[in-house]
């Protein structure tokens, strides 16, 4: 095993630099990874710029990275269902204590958690990673490491859609045509959503959702009021969508969301971390909203 | 039968008065009351007093009063659940059509609703009155008729606990100690809940939330701050609450109620119909919102 | 208008005819239409060999049929949203009463539910049929009237799914490649199923099911123990199935899904007509049971 | 610290010893506790009585116990939740894998779940036991130790309540008025039923449900018809109850449970122990059947 272990680790805000860490040494329930795809997430971006997400301030060196795919090279002692050689996607959350959140099956919000590149947590931007092997996820041998390092992304837009109760038939608008909302049409559809619209500033984020399978796309204007979107919406579907699911964290769009949506039915309001000053709508938003009426 | 159906019409914002009204004959699925118990709601006065509440406008007379229970004097010819003699409690909504929100069992959300006393639907502060059979409920015998008026008030406590998963052992914080904190304090307590905290800038209301059950009481001042009082809500439980119901529809108490409530539960904001200008967070108010983080 | 309406009249057990009925006039909520397309379920040929299904006993002439889609010819006085020439599918169950079922959101289980060709309801396969316009659903220009006349059947297998809980990666175990296990096989895969292995005992049901989707099929014999056909199903997919949905209401089957099923996880069994003597679990079965562990 | 740790322990079937074991040490995450109160349950008994309950066969010396409280007298390295001299009541199941169960929130479903008195994992009928310090919950000072082990049994009714959705106002009919009956009955009214009806062969013990709380008490003989059970349940209650808990396994109890609940409603059936030759309903018993219909 190659002894070099090359980290992208951010110092201080704009700080990046590219350090060789020792290789980590698996503990009983953990996996060495041998990585080898890693997305790099605007979460990310925002902390080499920033040097903070909202509450999450950096104060020492941290490595970067939260989706990745990598192999496994060591197993821990005692670690039964991977083995050395076997391809994963990680899952970079890991809950540390058996809270309340966990024993009622949302350790995700575990106040707690272990979580990639969030400080003071390190991510998985790096040779040799290890990593707990409960949150490890085998590939199957038709999915690749780079498709196996967007399985992170992919699984916010099918938590949204989940909660949000897409299923056979639903119609769902989604605001904003950036990642989260391009995974989030691509789960809406996968689970029988009849009719996505999804709107953005850019039209040529509408033309990859088109592409993507969105049935109908809405470009935006700053000046668009919210009421009048929700009414182009209504007019485009033929009737108000069952689900509206919110991935810019801009106010504006969570107003339109809010008037768009059937009563009786769910919107539902994805992280988004790139806000400096936040009101309490994207108060809101940060924390995973979903909003229903009746 | 008495001919004489002395009415509470409100005929302008300002206007009230005491009209002899046609007692009406019921239809083939309607049961015609002798109306005994109505309760004055705050959006009877603010009616009264506004001339409209939100986008409900009144542009001709029309009869007060929405929280009502009377005794059956005559049943139409497909009625057979009631009789004549029988003492009833009135579900003021009676959906118009079977249309989709019927269908999946919230047809309190039908926007083809009539509803009491809402305009332009009469409501039934007058002698006599003929109302859907279906959504006419027998009263027991140990149930008086003033009881059977407030159980119109009551379900919306009842409501809110339930839609907001109020359970055995659940913590409540409910924001304000009138009518409706009043009555999701007694749903809350029925249901199970183990400690609830209730607010109020009243210390009178307060001490009457007290003699319900309440188990702590938060006097609050116009200057506290939400996140202020959510840690007050916190220090008091030892813990933060598993749901909030919002019963003010005023922002900064929905701010308080979105600090204040533990990670993925459930805050829940009744209608509160006394606002004339409304920001979005109480237009969500308005709509009967809950939601939920995680 | 033709004023002959040519009906298939089951009159008594084994004694079907063709007969001339009247041209219904549609009542107020109604719409009279030409039927087009209309499928002969099971249950209508049990009806004819048996005159019985369970409780519901043939007393007097029925016209059979319950799976079909027609043209609109006449509107009663209060439908607004269907006119002349709207080609729609009908909804065979239309609740009577407003009753407990209804105002919960499950009319179809309301025991006082008008069914067609359900004794003593009639039944559309004739030339002219009035029904609820509320129960009918105007089918888009790209789907036909034979299409919109398996829209019943088809229902069946989404309700099946729904119940269930199928979603985005399920696996899912289906006894019975029939009517009932194709529709539920088409469902699961459109609500996102990442497998489905359906058994039958008739090899070219299951070439059927092939080419509708199914991921597995499992030829079982009458000798197969349940709990080795459990093992089998659990042997193919490399884990017990997430979801069974038991369509044939075959003891036996129904055993299987019992042992074949995750914990925590749903089984589901669908009505099936076809019984004579009927067990206890089979009695489940006829009431549409969802059972699960945990 | 006392060095004796008499405990009882099964060492085969009808051979009970109290053996002197050696003080437990606890590891990081756990606590040695000096147990108080341990209760004897239906299937300590059990397994004294027969050396197994279906496939869980006893194989070697196992201490018996699992309904627990105790004090704190050391704990692990890394807990950080309590300390020596807390009161605490035992959760007897822990997980020993962060598997699919446990991420959903099942934990209890955990099919490699260490817990208490089950072969072959030692219980804590002893006086000094080590327990993962997660599934310790201290006790408020107005709740006894023997309170504490009584919490146990008391969660399956609690349990059983709260998955068969027993909320305010719900008629609950409960099969059985034994030890789980009765914890089900106290759940139930808890959680705001307002009816509940109890049934039992034996008039005493529903003497003993009618102290706790029973509205109505149903007297039932071995020579009762599951269908006549069912109807004089609905004579009782006025109509069918929304909820039924049964408590027995006897397959005659799980037929009248059938029978007797509303449609769309909840039968839930709990875990009885002590049936040798298992039925499939029984089976079904014995995983925590839950079924509804609709």
């Amino acid at each position: 095993m190659a002894q070099e272990n090359l980290s992208v680790v951010l110092h201080a805000k704009g700080d990046l630099r590219l350090d060789n860490r020792p290789v980590p040494e698996p503990g009983p329930d953990e996996v060495l990874l041998q990585m080898h795809s890693v997305g790099i997430c605007g979460s990310d971006v925002h902390y080499w710029q920033n040097g903070r997400i909202g509450d999450f301030v950096l104060r020492k060196p941290m490595v970067l990275g939260h989706e990745a795919a990598g192999r496994v090279v060591k197993v821990g002692s005692e670690v039964t269902h991977l083995k050395a050689g076997d391809r994963v996607a990680i899952e970079p959350g890991v809950p540390r204590k058996m809270d309340e959140f966990f024993k009622m099956g949302r350790y995700n919000l575990s106040p707690d958690i272990f979580f990639c590149a969030t400080p003071p947590d390190d991510g998985n931007l790096c040779r040799y990673y290890a990593h707990s092997a409960n949150f490890c996820y085998k590939l199957p041998d038709n999915v690749t490491f780079e498709e196996g390092a967007l399985i992170e992304p992919l699984s916010v837009g099918i938590h949204a859609c989940s909660r949000a109760g897409v299923t056979l038939g639903s119609t769902v608008l989604i605001c904003g045509a950036g990642t989260i909302g391009l995974v989030s049409l691509l789960a809406a559809k996968a689970m029988g959503a009849s009719q996505v619209i999804i709107s953005d500033l850019c039209a040529e984020r509408l033309e990859m959702a088109k592409e993507l399978g969105a049935d109908f796309q809405l470009t935006v204007t700053r000046e668009d009021g919210a009421q009048q979107l929700a009414k182009k919406v209504e007019d485009t579907l033929g009737a108000q969508p069952h689900v509206t699911i919110e991935c810019t964290g801009v106010e504006s769009c969570i107003q339109t969301a809010i008037y768009a949506t059937r009563s009786s039915r769910q919107r539902r309001c994805q992280r988004s971390g790139h806000q400096r000053s936040l009101s309490l709508l994207q108060h809101l938003a940060n924390g995973h909203l979903h909003v229903g009426v009746g």
